[in-house]
């Protein structure tokens, strides 16, 4: 059993701990692919977040974030929707909980060609429309909303980081686009 | 080859050769399941038709009908809910085409549980959230919401006509409902 | 109502009233893409037929057919697997029964970019491991395995028959390939 | 940064450490519902381990278990299988890595029904086809296969631990039973 001075907020990590926590388990994640749909459901734009690192490079990735203790991912889902489009994006939670793919990140070098290398994520995705109004996170410079078709292209592609442009295709043939 | 007159509407079938098609291959359905979601995605109420038969008996139904020749699957899943629950229902179609089920119904006796007498049907199943207004279609006495526990009910599952009880408790499980 | 002769085989159609039908009503059919996977259930090999059409042109299909009257999917689906690789292929039909995609294939021009210049089609389409020997149909030059990559490939993406390249990324996308 | 002495297993958790972190941190997990299955994928018998806790009462349960640090689903998966049902069970991992649904256990009261009063586990639930002999584990008084009906039932629903009977609705239903 531990002997630490009592946790002044039980049932989360210090900076340090979690640091730690992030070489020794999986961490939970989400993440959500932000969609535009016409009325009858076809996936008519696929949303992306171009931020820089601090190294100054550019980079495109969706919405994503950690699940919380006691969070459930659907809650975990909204707050990070909100945290990186704003609070008018209108997202639309699917009914069903179960994700379309699991993403798995792992330290490069990765066996899935996903790659995190501050830690083992295991990352629930889901494709979710959004109706409303997008104003992406601070730190965003941009949210760049791209056809199927460029969201597909070679150059479009590469500036994904992490290998997510994996999960534009995998997340475009689930909505039936394949191409 | 065919040696009889053309037909003034060609790819649609009269009544009669409808009649006989039903008796003869499968029929291509689709079938929505209408739902209200909270703003997390739970579903908080299912909907159902409730309607009269010729013999002025009562059953519950959901949104369903036929694929016509040459129409998608997303124009027919629109055409039927806009018939079934009117103009201003706002269904939100899923952005994948992957049905949570394929029903599929036999003249009875009917191994899948599921019967309609008139033919085979072969209907794919969506859990369409609406978020608008319904006025139920002119046949129809209403539209009933109920929450998953009410419509998991022994009375309300008896109400259900040609097996569909056993579509609720798909819809609800693939909800996560389960219950 | 018809007051044709009765009908010796009650419940099928004749060639002329089937070739009628086709040009009338969406058709039920099921496909199957065959895949081998190791222990993991990762799919290492997708297996394609090799064919000649009546012009002595080659291209690649897959295990597909129609669902006929009064017959489930998996009945259908495993006579035409086993039709199309032989009765020692031991296909592993998935417990459940939702396709990974419904593939609509029409008389071109086709806005699915999936085309079947004899019908329109629905296919319930499904990824399904065999195990053992296969044994390509008479009517078809060979079966062939290829590495996702390969699948993938310009080359092999161009001799596939209506469409069916899309499939091919729809279904590697579904396994978590997406490459 | 931590000042620890350097860790004898790197990405790995002592005792203390992990009891400590499943109180602040989600706890990646797999499930594995072992089914029976006929030669058309229809579900014939559903297989639940039957244990005894600490105090001597007696439960029912799946396989299931932790993803370890830089663990594949897939493999985490196969391990747990194999401790759990020994080494010639010959289960069948699916081709897709989607879950047919994602179990969210919590300490109670939990608000989704499933409860462990251990840790917040996200468990990614699988339906495993296993086709040959199962050894169950050793602390598992026996593994018993019930038909869908059976499992279903008021008594052996009662049987299960954490929620899990709503696990065998949910398994059940997507595999098209529902009943």
């Amino acid at each position: 059993m531990s002997v630490r001075t009592p946790d002044p907020h039980p049932g989360w990590l210090n900076e340090d701990d979690l640091y730690e926590a992030r070489r020794r388990l999986p961490m939970v994640y989400v993440e959500a692919i932000p969609v535009r749909v016409d009325s009858l459901g076809y996936v008519s734009e696929v949303g992306s977040l171009y931020v820089a690192d601090d190294d100054g490079r550019f980079y495109r990735t969706f919405v994503s974030g950690r699940v919380l203790y006691r969070e459930t991912i659907r809650a975990a889902l909204m707050r990070h929707l909100e945290k990186d489009l704003g609070p008018l994006a209108l997202p639309q939670l699917p009914p069903a909980i179960s994700p379309f793919t699991v993403a798995e990140y792992f330290p490069s070098p990765s066996e899935t060609g996903l790659t995190d290398d501050r830690q083992h994520a295991v990352s629930l995705c889901y494709l979710v429309p959004v109706t409303g109004e997008c104003q992406p996170r601070q730190d965003a410079l941009e949210l760049t909303w791209f056809t199927p078709d460029e969201a597909l292209s070679p150059e479009i592609q590469n500036e994904f980081v992490g290998g997510r442009e994996l999960l534009v295709r995998q997340a475009l043939a689930h909505a039936g686009w394949g191409r």
